[in-house]
């Protein structure tokens, strides 16, 4: 019944040859890659207004070389990414490459902050696309949280259904974001190019504004790098483009370089030429559709695509997070489950921790997870920075055919990068100190992790030493009264033809066991029986005594002792409640505290 | 760790045979069995106020002879259980008498809704208590429901600890709220004997008031007799006291009644006298209290210890529904678990599941249970009326000497508390319906218990017919990788010298199929080895599969078959989670879906 439901919700098992079929052709990639870049155009250029505005509307002017300070930035990390795809086609990105160029601290520090930074990216998103449908319809805004929390369900399951599945259904999302802002662009610039729109709305470019100093613009500068959150996706997951792998991740990187200088362009250029102010309550891109359009059919297409596409960005994080953990647990920093594929050829643990993390996110911060935008960045900048300076120390090492330029792209790459992260440290140090906590913290467990696998290999590794063989066995089987239960488990021991087979009976008062003894006797004549009085009504405790007793003087002739445990099994699950569990945890108790052979003889009811 | 935290909080286990030292003896007894009954009186008397004031002050008199009436119901009900707990020294009560003198079902309709009642006695009296406290202290107001829980949690503590030693931490706030109210009552007197009331407060007395019919009349009664509430918490219990364990609840039942006519007089006449009419937010008490003492230090002593006494009426719930709770297991309608005794010798299961059900009760009331007391009522008077009906057929039946009498008190006990149940149907039939739901739901759950455990009794009975004997075993080892855990098993598996030894692979890719069958016969050339390929990924399908089909050949033999599980035992129990437990989850289905016998064959690292 349960399994009925698991397949129905995220469909049949898929045999593991099938797996070539679930890879992403570069139209679905874009989509379900790009949707996490995209979307940042819908909250990026505002955070440069936002910073601006301190200085007053005059101040505005700067958001156009600040936008062109950004676009450079884009361009270097689109260019670096590029050699980071056709260098490392198998995939990793920021760890693989970090931890091989750099040695394995610096690769932590990288796959530790990418791994944070994706349950924010699922938690931001589903967040801040909620916020856009229930400001929409007001009626559902207490019910944020639980809307939230239904929205990561749904993309969780997608993603367990499998990769190309839910890429179909991104798919039309992503390009129809595109569309629409690309239609209102075009439309504003029609606007501008016509005349409908005044030239005098905004401040004259170029005149210094007074309190506007290069703190103020560096911190513009990186709030709107924000923008660019999402641009590394692509380098962690490689291995499901479909072959040629690397050929088609660069063609998909190179496209969303693309949209994504265009969108975010278009908007700041926009925001600059009408004199849009950032208010609280309404989005910069919602000022600008309805500056344009007016509150018609088009606005609202805007604003609904705005909103899914941010609900969908969080997808971005659904297939980056199980790949980074795969890479992470085959190098045993995370538990080997995250590199086991699921019933659809998915990773389902990392897909399942990914959707669990953040709805525990989500209800922490009840939804206003967006004060989480410049740590989610500065968690972004930070492997940027390490993978950057990984690949410019790989080309100095091995200097390949042009090595020069390659290298000159990634060492500007590395130095914009960590720029950006000195600068969210210096402007908003109260909003990214977690940063040091967690990261350190994170590191600490990868490295207790390995060190326990570690230990655990050495361990179990076959030696030349070989176990010490069995001379014989000694059975004991604990019986609470005489029952076809008990008579089915004393059948099998004495099938075993050990060389001692005791009988042991537990009993909290003495009549009863003189009573047991005298039954006893006439019932199973041949088998010894050893009662043990307890006075505390405890059942494990004596017995657990007397088999450490027998071990002792078993262990001395080389012979190991199991013991047999008689277990009723109701007909139905919620039977058990109505049974003492005495089996169950003897069974557990043997074998974790004690070191003994369990066996467990099941009697099932006959129908 | 854990067992030291145990102790820690509920004392060192006890021997069975301490129990003795654990009774309790008369002085005690009225403390830990009456805190409910007396409490009554602070919200009892006030309630006969609050009907009558729907006819205006004029009508206050009336509260005179009703409270006559819920003291001659007092004394009926006080002189009914007497017979009974001379009649049942083993104790029981209403359900005992209920199910041996009218049968099962009225027990179980005596017992169901007891059960029911000492929960909600539990989750009123604390929230009642709570919320005189945060009256007083209103800054605390808000956390009305965690200090609730809070409180909860304590009495269910001191419960585990064992009676005697909370009985000695009630006996003070018991007999303190005694001392005090006696203390207002004389107070108050001697202010109306010395003249200083003025005795026109109060209505004239016997003067018909226009609007007061038999319908206020009998409203007014029947919520009085709330007061009662408690009274039969002795006769569930005879068997906590001390040798002549009938005798001395017989005396400590009749010193309850004294002590509680009393005080509800008291209470009552001052009200009448002073002419005080109810008000939403202050006590009846507490009006009375300041119009005697002024707002001074024994004012504040009364309402305190009025708090206290609150609280601890829960107290006897926690002693009577354990010891119901057994007598409904022995008859197996409850499960048989609550039958069992704890470490400190109380009934520990039935005081935990008491604490967690009033908790569970006090939080989706969010604390407001005062509007259960209805309910709560008439569950204690349904029990109430069934066990002085059965006390009456037992005289009918048996005619000992001076039945006439017996029968007489009993009868009477029986039609009153059957009229009390009465009036509240017919005059608040909103408030008491639950019972009409919850009642039979509960007897159905009942009887469903108790017909499994007869199911399960009789299909586990020896009878003539033995089990069939066995022939041969055959033992089937899955085998996960080449490693010390495997060879300990394999070894074992050889010790037992069993016909058929079998190693089974399951793997995912033909490539380390063939490379772990090379490496095999290497390593264990003598044990034959099946490799299981697994397309979807899953190890227990195939594995089961496999096992099914032996099983099926075995079956024919008369052979059993054993699946040897080698189960490598990491040295912290969080350490689990880093290791599939793919040996659990086998253990578990092959015992419980397919009749296995399962052994699992420990290997702890060496330290």
């Amino acid at each position: 019944m349960l399994s009925d439901a698991k397949k129905w919700l995220i469909g049949k098992p898929l045999k593991s040859n099938e797996l070539g079929e679930q890879k992403l052709n570069k139209r679905k990639a874009l989509a379900i890659l790009s949707s996490d870049a995209l979307s940042s155009v819908a909250y990026g250029p505002e955070q440069v207004f936002i910073v601006l505005a301190a200085a007053g509307a005059a101040a505005y002017w700067y958001s156009i070389p600040i936008g062109m300070g950004v676009l450079l930035l884009l361009t270097v990390l689109i260019l670096s990414y590029r050699q980071i795809l056709y260098a490392y086609p198998q995939g990793g990105g920021a760890y693989v490459v970090a931890k091989e160029q750099l040695g394995v601290y610096p690769g932590l520090i990288a796959g530790g902050s990418l791994l944070v930074d994706y349950i924010l990216t699922v938690a931001v998103s589903v967040s801040a696309g909620t916020d856009a449908i229930t400001s929409a319809i007001p009626i559902l805004h207490e019910y944020n949280v639980p809307i939230a929390i239904l929205f990561v369900m749904v993309i969780t399951l997608l993603n367990l259904r499998g990769l190309t599945e839910s890429a179909s259904i991104m798919a039309y999302p992503a390009y129809l974001f595109v569309l629409a802002l690309l239609i209102l662009i075009i439309g504003g610039l029609w606007r501008i190019a016509t005349g409908q729109e005044p030239p005098g709305a905004h401040g004259t470019f170029g005149v210094p504004v007074a309190g506007v100093g290069l703190f103020l613009l560096v911190k513009a500068f990186a709030s709107g790098s924000s923008a660019l959150t999402g641009v590394e996706a692509i380098s962690n997951a490689i291995p499901n483009f479909k072959a040629p792998a690397a050929q088609n991740a660069v063609r998909t990187l190179l496209a969303m370089g693309i949209l994504l200088a265009v969108l975010f362009a278009g908007i700041l250029f926009l925001a600059y030429y009408y004199g849009i102010s950032p208010r609280p309550e309404v989005t910069l891109v919602s000022d600008i559709a309805e500056r344009t359009f007016g509150r018609g059919f088009v606005y609202y297409l805007i604003q609904g695509v705005t909103a899914l596409i941010l609900i969908l960005a969080a997808n971005t994080g659904y297939s980056a997070f199980p790949m980074l953990a795969v890479n992470l647990a085959k190098d045993k920093f995370v538990p080997r489950m995250f590199s086991a594929r699921g019933d659809r050829l998915g990773y389902s643990n990392g897909i399942i921790a990914l959707g669990l993390l953040s709805i525990v996110l989500i209800i922490a911060f009840q939804g206003r997870t967006e004060r989480l935008i410049p740590l989610y960045a500065v968690g972004v900048f930070i492997p940027f920075a390490l993978s950057q300076t990984g690949m410019t120390l790989k080309w100095l090492r091995e200097k390949p055919k042009g090595w020069a330029l390659k290298l000159g792209i990634n060492a500007i790459g590395a130095l914009a990068s960590l720029t950006v992260v000195l600068i969210f440290f210096v402007t908003k140090p109260t909003q990214v100190w977690p940063v040091l906590i967690f990261l350190p913290a994170l590191i600490v467990v990868f490295l207790l992790i390995r060190g326990h696998y570690r230990a655990v290999g050495d361990g179990l590794r076959i030696s030349e030493e070989h176990e010490p063989s069995i001379e014989g066995n000694v059975l004991i089987v604990p019986v609470a009264g005489i029952t076809k239960v008990v008579e089915g488990s004393l059948n099998y021991a004495r099938s075993l033809a050990a060389d001692h087979l005791i009988a042991v009976h537990v009993s909290f008062d003495r009549e009863e066991e003189e009573a047991f003894r005298v039954k006893w006797a006439e019932w199973q004549p041949d088998v010894r029986l050893v009662t043990l009085h307890s006075p505390y009504r405890s059942i494990i405790q004596p017995l657990s005594k007397f088999i450490d007793v027998m071990q002792r003087k078993a262990g001395a002739a080389n012979y190991r002792v199991t013991v047999i445990i008689p277990q009723f099994v109701p007909k139905k699950g919620w039977h058990n409640m109505l049974h003492n569990q005495s089996g169950f945890l003897l069974h557990t108790y043997l074998l974790y505290r004690r070191d003994i052979i369990v066996t467990t003889v099941p009697y099932h009811l006959p129908k």
